[in-house]
């Protein structure tokens, strides 16, 4: 027992199960890249002040940059009974260097190493998820110009309301993950802060410079206080919030992809790249990529339940509860990643039916709130009047079965002398679409610009 | 693309993203085995009913019977291209035996197929857990039955409220645990249907005979409505909510153990199987198994909320979200297993330090209602008169900093004239502890039945 | 402060922060009615084991009596500094009768009172419960078997799959609803068990009879553990699980509702009973029941979530934050209560657009996998063969921009020579229908006989 | 039927159940205020473009200044029939003013007026829990710099650890508390953009001005996409996760407050004020508070996995499901307003057994991390063999049932040869506390700066 780096003071072996429950190596090894390069920055701090010698802090160096290529060329060997990715690294040094490798945890505790770690990871995390946004945005950005013109029927509550166009719609989901991005990058700023140098809980005696060791590693700060810093883990928390929420846009777009692709709707079609078919049924094309990455948000959500559960009521410092923390953040990476991807494949891959879409916005009596408009707007009607006045003529047309624009006028007049024939020009979809200029409304004039503006402010490369 | 099972009518191959997202075979693997088991019975079903041929079928099974090995030495070969696990055995058996592999599939979808080996797969998990739980049960009536003498105070609130026994608190945990198998019980019943038989949706025009693969598959009933069968995964929440509950109740045990282990309570050591150490400070020996017992319910209750977030708002009947269902059940049951193969470690190893326990339960007043009981039994005064008495004599010790069996008796008599010295006799720890004979009271004598009793209700084979 | 209940020891006021929070009988006044009836039924044990005398006991009786009155007569005044339901009734009843109040409390504490308080609640809420999901199922038979000859498209994926009946739709739902039914009854029978007498959470000396209180309570055995007893909440958790199960169900019906009110499906109508307008546009007619039913679904699983993070990792017995065990409950009872209403008024309500089901139901090859099965069936094709055969078939149709039915019989023979003109008779809507003959099938003939059993096994009166 | 304000074309009544789903008002009535405000800045703006004319837009501003004041003057009455705020005023203001009230209502929809409604609404809570957080800080800057010298031992593990103060550990939560404000603010920041204007979800013909409005309701900016804007509720989903994450940390305060309380630790006595009984056992404080701000992170958590779960898969723009948002926010807030001024009255409360706290530090070998570390330093030990030299040495103290610095010197040097007599130095409490200066150590001096520089970054007005 006492071969392990803890063991000191341990005369009996860990029992089988004590050390399956306790290992993590399985999935910290993820960490492997950021392990070394902490332990490297923290090293190169130790010989600057002196606390290791130049040739020691060389040697192990040298020893941590083996490790890394063994790593990337998979050729390291990792092992359960060493627990963790950190003590994996340590022991494999000490194969390597010897007992100056034991000179490398000086002024360290694996508790400060596994938040340096584990911080590093999930700010790349968030580069890289940022990076996928903007791509998704981009394809949405581009099918949005692409069909600036192209008129659908506006949904609340599923029933047609008024008409929009199809780049006025995509544009929504462009502010959306805009949001998303600002969040991450909050997010980002918010936990670039080092907590190498915390020590198990209170710090440490010798004389360690926590400056370079935040320079080297690219933090903003150091952690200003260090029970604080071995027990935080608000930025993986942080990290699952922000990804619900995306993960809910993700669901919302997936949902709305579904039911356009319904033989009901026929809004769109997808190719055979993002179709799958029945093992029973010959005829079926599914959309499996979108139904899949709306039901994955239940995967995201629950990452985030997870931690906040096992992180509640924890009293400090460093439990170990909180070796619980790094599955749920690397799930919801891998989640999303493969969400995003397959959204940005799917908004790419969709063939757009222009003429179904045309034909549902026409139904529905989608300007009748134009002709509520036209009424106060020309007659001076107050609006609430006028809305019960084209209420009264949606249910006339009901029972003719025609639509607004198919109503004879004479029944226009029978329902409010005020509804004369230049009313008629209110309620084609093309007016009714060209006269929603206001700030953020769909006119295409407005989309035009909006697109232009939204292309400035999230791409990085505007084409 | 013609080349995938359900690829008669596509002409284009899938796109690599959609291939990536789409595919389940890296975790529905863990249904091979009753994947074919299914089949088997499907296809001995399909011979008794002369739908296809004995030859064919014979052929059938025998492939099938060599791929079960394949899969069980680890030479299968799982291709991530054929999706999943039924397309990955259809393929091979195609592979074996040729064209007559695709007649195993008729009057089947993989819709019911997959409902069929995911039911079989929780049935078994639910065996597997009962018989665990029986083992914590178990282990806790030893040492509740070494402990039924054994005092400690017990608590609400965290403060100490009055002495119990220490195999009254185990029988607690007994009880709980009984909870959780009674549940896992009727979950059991009611999920053991059988779906094979419903085809996509819509149930089958061959003749084919449900009550036979209800049999051979040990379900006790087929379930009545096809497109019911393909959509519920009831099942699969049913077994994750009382999986929640259950780690709940670990995670209760666990909290105990963590802080009867602390310094300051000195309940119990763990050995050094249970314990592990700190790599900067190297006098710790932590309680890392007790911890993520504990800490592990927050993953549980988050596979359980992923599911239901995944499951809500579908439209009938099978949507691929439901694909999603799997992975939740498999690491819930993983977690569970883990956790309970601990937690029978743990009961096992923890020393039990009865002096410390003793110690404590000497502490607080525990015995403060048993004197306010001797009031209303003996003087006939109201109990709620007889609280407010005592608790003056509380505060009466408080400012003399001693123990309510330390006061001199006539202070006793200062405060109510009624606590003449027999009152003494009420309040030494062992008289409280062995008056409470009311039914569930924690009295030795009382405990020792109910140590009995419970090892005959909850355990096979009661030693 | 001594004048609190349990303030004898107590010298100084309680923060108003510490009340604020403290209080619960905002919200547990909702037990007055399980508080009364448990206190009469310790009360008369008490009596039955003279502890207390009968003329006490027949005055507290009395008393409490009084205060039922008061309570259902909205006279009752609730007071915020007594705390909770307990003490504001042992404290009116300290009013009514004086000091024999006080005798009330022997060998009972707050922690069983409340635990058998919130069973009785609880038991009760499940009985109601069952009763509206009877209903639920009754309309679903009801308008099951008025439309067991309504044609609509079964979907996967929300891509038209095969034919179904309406009839055949519906009886899904009965089937999910019977489950919630058994889950409940299950979860009744497990949590019919009585806390009372378990006092604190030791026990009590006095000579209680916990089998007479057990009885009077209408539970079938008394708890075994005083601690398990006071400390136990599974029932609230199993309660709050199956009433998340039962949401999802609800949602799913509700997804439905929706989808098929949307102009494009436009598989139903909602009257103006069930339907709500806008605002700003007059022509709306939104299914706002259904999406709030569907929506719901989120705060019921909140509620869920809510009381496991709650209760983990708390040591035993009682602690305070089991205060937060009523408010998810009595919300998810509200809320499902609600929705189950909601959703028999939608069921009843709803108009069946058959014409536009059977329409869509014609649409996008609902019965190509008849024809496949005709192959297998008539021609002896292996299935997996037949199925590729007809999904080129279904490309040609696709090509040519016709149905199956549609498409002339040599272009049949062009794709194989085995679709001979006999195969023209499977391909037909009634064909699809009728031949689902298989146990669980959609064929009328079998759902009219699924309709009646399912009427004898879920109805009490079966009409 | 017609009555009803979106009713024109209806010509039945609504069902009661419906009305009941449906009705929002006796929650969103907390909306009242900012419906007002915005209602009376779109007027002004309806004016100023000449929208709707003075002399209406004067008695419509005039009628709403009314009801503001009959709703803060309590006589507002509310009615469910009229379903929402929305609703309720504008029929009130009909009454008071007649059919001019019905030109409010021009180029606006409920959903945006909702959703600004509801922006104000949390903008505001969020600017009420950050003076709150900032209360809570700055008692616990005076409490830490009151008790910068106490010391007591921390914690990793509940295992104790390395000697700190007080004060180092208050700073933990005053960093905690900080990063609660700086989400909150970054929350703001990003909700504070205008919906108004964007309609029912396309933007409205009439020429209003958006800017105008934006800069009276004091947001930054108008939203850019009307369809976002109506369907956007990422706003309550981003203050339910920084509540979530803010109830972690209260949970965890209470969790340390709930042990430091038990007999055991004795780190902490809460006075009468912050105590409660027991109604059996006369002789119980208990500490309520703490475990119901502890047990209440379950509410937070259930509110925001409510409101993401309802989120989910909805399409857009406006579905009725968002009508679910309000309830899990207010609750939150209301919830977390009280947690906050409980923690900020507790850790008022609490009195500080210094001496309880310096027994413990002294107990559990708190020191042998500054041994290792002294030979590391001293003697140049690589640090990992100096722990383990350490830890045989802890082995040989529990053997002999001493204290480190209990230990006979030639026992040091029995060990290892290099622990001469000066490592004595080391392993003193004062001089391990002293000695950890590194930057976020907890040495005294320190802690003394980091406390003023907390102060100064954290409080408005530093005492």
């Amino acid at each position: 027992m006492a071969s392990k780096i803890w063991g000191g003071r341990f005369s009996n072996k860990t029992s089988s199960i004590m050390e399956e429950i306790n290992a993590s190596i399985n999935f910290d090894q993820r960490l492997a890249q950021e392990d070394i390069s902490g332990s490297i920055a923290h090293c190169k701090m130790l010989m600057n002040q002196n606390i290791i010698s130049t040739v020691d802090g060389d040697r192990i160096i040298t020893g941590l940059e083996t490790i890394k290529k063994e790593i990337v060329s998979g050729k390291f060997h990792f092992k359960s009974e060493l627990e963790d990715i950190h003590m994996n690294i340590e022991n494999r040094l000490s194969e390597l260097i010897g007992e100056t490798a034991g000179r490398l945890h000086t002024a360290r505790s694996r508790n400060d190493q596994v938040a340096t770690d584990f911080r590093l990871w999930v700010r790349n995390a968030i580069d890289l998820i940022d990076n996928k946004l903007e791509n998704l945005q981009r394809i949405l950005l581009d099918r949005g110009e692409e069909h600036n013109g192209t008129i659908l029927p506006g949904f609340t509550h599923l029933q047609t309301a008024q008409p929009v166009t199809l780049g006025h719609h995509f544009l929504a989901y462009v502010e959306m993950f805009g949001r998303d991005r600002t969040r991450f990058k909050d997010a980002r700023k918010r936990m670039n802060e080092n907590p190498l140098g915390s020590g198990a809980l209170a710090g440490t005696p010798f004389n360690i410079d926590r400056d370079f060791t935040t320079k080297a590693l690219g933090f903003d700060s150091p952690m200003l206080n260090s029970l604080d810093a071995v027990s935080d883990r608000d930025f993986a928390l942080e990290f699952l919030s922000n990804a619900s929420i995306l993960s809910i846009h993700l669901s919302r777009a997936a949902e709305e992809l579904v039911i356009w692709n319904s033989a009901q709707f026929n809004f769109i079609t997808f190719t055979d790249k993002f179709s799958s078919g029945s093992s029973m049924m010959p005829q079926k094309r599914n959309p499996d990529a979108a139904e899949l990455v709306r039901g994955k948000a239940g995967r995201v959500i629950g990452s985030l339940t997870s931690l906040l559960i096992t992180i509640k009521g924890l009293p400090m410092a460093y439990s170990k509860d909180l070796q619980e923390d790094k599955e749920p953040v690397f799930d919801a990476f891998d989640t999303l990643t493969l969400c995003l991807e397959a959204a940005i494949g799917m908004f790419k891959d969709i063939i757009i039916n222009k003429e179904s879409m045309r034909l549902s916005a026409e139904q529905g009596f989608t300007t009748a709130t134009d002709l509520a408009d036209w009424l106060t707007h020309k007659k001076d009607v107050p609006f609430r009047e006028a809305h019960h006045i084209v209420g009264r003529l949606v249910q006339l047309c009901e029972v003719n079965n025609c639509k607004l624009t198919e109503l004879p006028m004479d029944q226009f007049l029978a329902v409010d002398s005020r509804l004369t024939k230049e009313c008629a020009e209110s309620i084609t979809i093309e007016a009714s679409i060209n006269s929603r200029t206001s700030l953020g409304g769909t006119a295409p004039s407005n989309v035009k610009k909006a697109l232009i503006a939204a292309r400035a402010r999230y791409l990085r490369n505007s084409k």
